[in-house]
Order: structure tokens, then C-alpha cells, then sequence
């Protein structure tokens, strides 16, 4: 395999068993499983899911479910707020798989027009994250917004939907309980109002799903990120670093004595300027140790410490940094992977194989 | 136009207006003008600068270069200290276009096989950014640079290229001045240093170029940005928040009561995660007034606060707030234009047509 510009390599057995591991907590917990696809956005990668018995994803744009129902999956979530502009796709999606959005009020269930097939629809419940959804204890709330979907015949409401995102800014392991405690008691509570509308909970990020083992009233678990992980989980403990299974390798273009620092190919165009604070800097990508055969974690960690459009910039100590060389390849654990490969827009295995996404 | 999904427009008369004004003042000056194309990354907007009499341009990868090769572009410098691994991209790209090349250290240098065809080279010059580049004052490491090209006759040295991207970074306008000051002062010894090659002087990022008139000793200027601007440049004080020439626009999917939050279908994926600081919060992206005829800048800022991979978030205050409604679409002015156009992927006009790029 020759690489000669920034190129996202994926070590394939890395992601299996990531997969693995995910899709046998969900069995073991005896709950299912509806990972997110948002973070690999690739019919190949997805179709690795099925031999886990995965039938039924979850997404966050209509392109991405447009994408994913033509490769033929026949269950997609649209976690995002339903955009009624999307009226027209949705009717379109709708004849060829079985599609459930997201719902969090009443003014966009009031003016959803009929769909043409029937539709299943989330609430999406807040329990602390505060981006979206309905707070968890607001049961009038969601009990208006159920007496108004039911004047739409065409919408079937199919349960709560919960993404606790807060668990990334958790400090400490204690937050990160409390974190879940609260949503999986808030869901339980909530689930037991409502049983007489028979609600599923889906619930899950991939720190949480990762990290946490009690999910009693969860009913799927959505976490999507795990399936390559990333810098910023092994800061949150949802991962070793040996889990992370894609790396970005750069050319080495620049040698600087004075300053100690090395550039590469590789800035803000590939690795997003996603950032993750080390030793009181902002880092955007961690050196690991690249060879024929993979790469492996390093112990001293090096990190790219600035990127512009195409430039990557990192500082390296006395042996490593004589040691590289102009034409050199370096390879980096990247910061946040969704952002990464939505950038990079295709993979690369260690075999060599090219997988396409979005 | 109907636009369902965050969509790039783009006001083709504010783009050719930013075009015409740079073009003119490197007129003025009586030097030249080589536009960095890394900003639209677009063949149909590159065509718009032809009526400019440009000829030349610049460019920060092969893939770019390999791109406007293609369309018809002729003379090209790929404005990225040289990756050797590219060797093979160079000679079929030198076949077709007068390719011009970065070069930094005699490492890149030596290694660097013969072309098959003349390639230009400028030297690399760093006045103060420290990312890229010989420091100016090294007049003995550039020499011996120049001694080394010599082995190699398809090389050809053309001169030294300046990106003073410090202009970034200034807080005041007299930082600006300075920076830019010693940038001229520095390269006008320079070229008086080496007068004997008679070396072209090329400088210039967006600021400089848009704020500082003095170009003595410089032959071409090389800014990119200018061709949109941005929230970035408006903050610097390279243009005011009209010229700005692209704006996003994302469909209202929420509304958060007690939060004040709007929800926009807008996200990191979008705008990208560069940030621009406004009264102690970092900020994504700022709303305009949007109309059936184009945007404009509001007196009253309102800012995206929080992005995450689809999802936009801003605060804004009541009468603004009561108006939104879900399924309205938002335009919003991006932080930083490039990373938002490389994202996109394409622009779509005022009068609704789509434009491509790379």
C-alpha cells in the first residue's frame, strides 16, 4: 500500500471487535441494539453490523437515511428533531423502509402534514444534556404532545428516545454514574407513566454504553462512536487507546531544529479542528507508532499542538524528532473520528481495500 | 429556490465585488495578483477571476492543483512546503501546467528526484508566524538551499513566497501594522541580499492584504480568504460583516422555552468547529436577516453557541425568539469560509444555481 497525502487508514479487525463487544453488553444485557451510523456513514461498515445481528440503525440527516435505506436497511431512527421541510424525503423513505423520527414539540407534530405511510416517532427526552428534547419530568408536557400526534392517524408513537451527551463533560467517574443514574431513574420513571402506551426507551451515547452496566427500563441502546472511538473517548475511559481503530497518516513535509517542530500533511480539513486539552494545550491528533503491519499506541504522547486548512503542526523530543525524515509517514489518533472521516470521506484498511461512505 | 437542508448560498455580486477590490489594489500597486484558490476550491468561481486578467494561482495540495490543471489553469504554485511522496503527481502535473513548488530545507531539497519537466521553486520565508518556513534573517541556510537546487537543473528558483499568518493573531491595529511592517522590511532585504537571482517576492495572506497598502519589494500578492471573507476577517478588521459572501442556511428544527435555545439543522459538520470568541463565548456562526432577495447583517448579534456533529444551538433574546417558528430557515454568516465551503462541498447562488468544486 502506497500513501502519498493524508489518508485515513481503518484497521478492520480493531472495529470488529469493537462492534462485538458493543453488540454482546446489549445481548448480555438482554436488550437491543440500533447503533448510530452517523459516525461511519458507510454502507460497508454498516453491513459488518448485520452479522450481529443488527436489523435496525439510527442516523441523524435524511441524507444519511436516504443513503443507508437504498443500501437496504428497513428499520431507520432519524434522531433529529424532525425538519418539516424534509416532508416530501420522509414520504419517499417511508415506501421503501420503516422510518421513525424525532419529536420533542408540539408545534412540529401540529404541523406535520400526513405522512403518505404510517411513521413511528420518538420524544426525545432531555435529562440533562440540554441541547434537545422534552425534560424527563415534564409529563404534561409530552402528554400534550401525544394528544396531538394522535390527530395525525399516520403517526405511530413508538417510545422515548434519550442521548445523555452530558457524560462527555463529565470529570470525574462519580459524575459520570451520576450522569447515568439520573437518566436511566428519570427514563424508568417516565416509562412507568406512560405504560399504558407500551414505550420503548431508547437510550445511549458511547460513553455510557461503554462505560455503564446497569440498563434496566432500556429498551435499545444508540451509541455510535464506538465503533472506531477516538482521543476524546480514552480521556472520558470509555476505551484503552488500543481500541481506537483509525488512524490518520500524514507526509512529513517540514523539519524546523530550532523549534523542534515537525509538519505534516494533515490540518483542519482532515482532522477537523476538534480539540481535546492535554497538559493545559489543545490537541488535535496523538502521534502513534506506524508501521508495515499497523500502528500501536506510543507512551510518551506526541501531539499535533496547531492545524490551519492543510498544515498540521507538532513539537517532538530529541530522538524522535532526528529520527524523522522529509517523505516520512506519520500516523495519528484523531481527536473526535466522527468529524474525521466526515471529512476524509472514505477508508482505507490495512489491507488496502478502499471503503466508500457518504 | 427551495432549500430543505443546510445549504452554502453564496451573493455572486458581493464574491465579485471582494474579487474586483483586491484585484484593483494589487493593480494600483502595480503587482501582481495570484489568488489562492484553497478557499472555494471551485472551478466555475476560479473562472470568475479571469475577467481580472489572473492568470496564475495558488493552491495547497495536488489534489487542488491536479483540479484547476484540469480547468485550464497554467501556471500553479502549490503553496505547501513539497512532499516528496508526490513525485510522480508533479512530473504528469508539470506536463500539463507550469507548476511551481515550496521548498524550506535542503532535506526536501537533495531527496527531491529530477522532474521531468522544469518546476519552479520559491523558498519558503517565516517573518514571524513560526509555522512554515526559513526565518528571513538566515540569509547563510538559504544560500546553501540555493547551492543544493543547483545539482538538480530541472529546478528552478523563482523566488520566496511569504505567508505572514501572524496577521491572524494581531490585537490591535498597530500589532497589524508592525507585523506587517517587519514582513516588508524583512523580504525587501532579502531580495536585496540575493539581487543577483533576481528572486520574485509573493506575499500575502487575507489581512495584510485587504488592510496594509505598503508592498514595496513585493511582486505578487496571494491571498484567498478575501474571496468570501468571514466573521474571522470582519473581527481582524479585513472587511466589514457586508462583504461577507457566503452564508449558511439551516432549517429551524427546535425551540426551547425556558432555555431561549433555537435548534438548528447546523452542525460541526457544517460550519466546522473553528470558533471565533465574542463576549467570553466561543461562537460558531452569526444570524443574519434572511430574505427572499439575500441576507444582511443584523445590528444585534445573535451567535450558534454550541455545535455537535449535526445539531447547531443559539440563544436569542424575545421578540426574535417568538418569530422563529420550526421549518423557518436561518442564514447565518460562517466563522471561518474556507473550512465551511471545504465542508459543503458546494455553493448554491442567490439566483439558485449550484455551483461545484472539489
Amino acid at each position: 500500500m502506497s500513501m502519498t497525502k493524508p489518508t485515513l487508514l481503518l484497521d478492520k479487525s480493531k472495529c470488529l471487535r469493537n462492534i462485538e463487544r458493543m453488540s454482546t453488553k446489549a445481548k448480555q444485557a438482554n436488550i437491543g441494539f440500533r447503533p448510530h451510523f452517523k459516525t461511519h456513514q458507510s454502507i460497508e461498515i454498516g453491513n459488518w453490523f448485520r452479522d450481529f445481528g443488527v436489523t435496525g440503525i439510527t442516523v441523524s440527516s435524511f441524507d444519511m437515511a436516504e443513503y443507508f435505506a437504498q443500501a437496504g436497511w428497513l428499520d431507520i431512527l432519524v434522531a433529529f428533531p424532525f425538519n418539516p421541510l424534509e416532508m416530501k424525503r420522509l414520504n419517499e423513505l417511508a415506501s421503501i423502509s420503516r422510518i421513525s423520527v424525532l419529536a420533542d414539540n408540539i408545534e412540529a407534530i401540529s404541523t406535520l402534514q400526513k405522512p403518505e405511510k404510517q411513521v413511528g416517532f420518538y420524544i426525545d427526552i432531555d435529562t440533562g444534556y440540554g441541547r434537545t428534547g422534552i425534560r424527563s419530568d415534564q409529563f404534561q408536557q409530552i402528554e400534550d404532545l401525544l394528544s396531538t400526534s394522535r390527530q395525525n392517524p399516520k403517526l405511530d408513537f413508538s417510545g422515548f428516545y434519550c442521548h445523555a451527551g452530558h457524560s462527555y463533560k463529565a470529570r470525574s467517574r462519580t459524575e459520570q454514574d451520576e450522569i447515568h443514574q439520573k437518566a436511566i431513574t428519570d427514563l424508568s420513571a417516565l416509562k412507568k407513566h406512560f405504560a399504558g402506551y407500551d414505550p420503548r426507551v431508547l437510550f445511549g451515547d458511547t460513553p455510557n454504553c461503554s462505560i455503564q452496566t446497569d440498563f434496566q427500563c432500556v429498551d435499545e441502546i444508540t451509541p455510535g462512536n464506538f465503533v472506531f472511538y477516538d482521543l476524546t473517548q480514552v480521556s472520558i475511559g470509555s476505551c484503552d487507546e488500543a481500541d481506537i481503530a483509525v488512524a490518520m497518516v500524514c507526509p512529513v513535509t517540514g523539519k524546523y531544529p530550532d523549534s523542534h517542530q515537525i509538519l505534516i500533511h494533515g490540518g483542519a480539513v482532515h482532522f477537523s479542528k476538534e480539540t481535546l486539552p492535554i497538559k493545559g494545550q489543545l490537541t488535535y491528533g496523538k502521534l502513534v507508532d506506524f508501521t508495515q503491519s499497523g500502528w500501536f499506541p506510543m507512551q510518551d504522547g506526541s501531539y499535533i499542538t496547531s492545524v490551519t486548512q492543510e498544515h498540521g503542526v507538532l513539537v517532538v523530543a530529541g530522538e524522535l524528532f532526528e529520527r524523522a525524515r522529509i517523505g516520512d509517514l506519520m500516523a495519528f489518533h484523531p481527536v473526535h473520528s466522527c468529524l474525521t472521516a466526515n471529512l476524509m470521506k472514505q477508508y482505507t484498511t490495512l489491507e488496502g481495500k478502499v471503503i466508500t461512505m457518504l
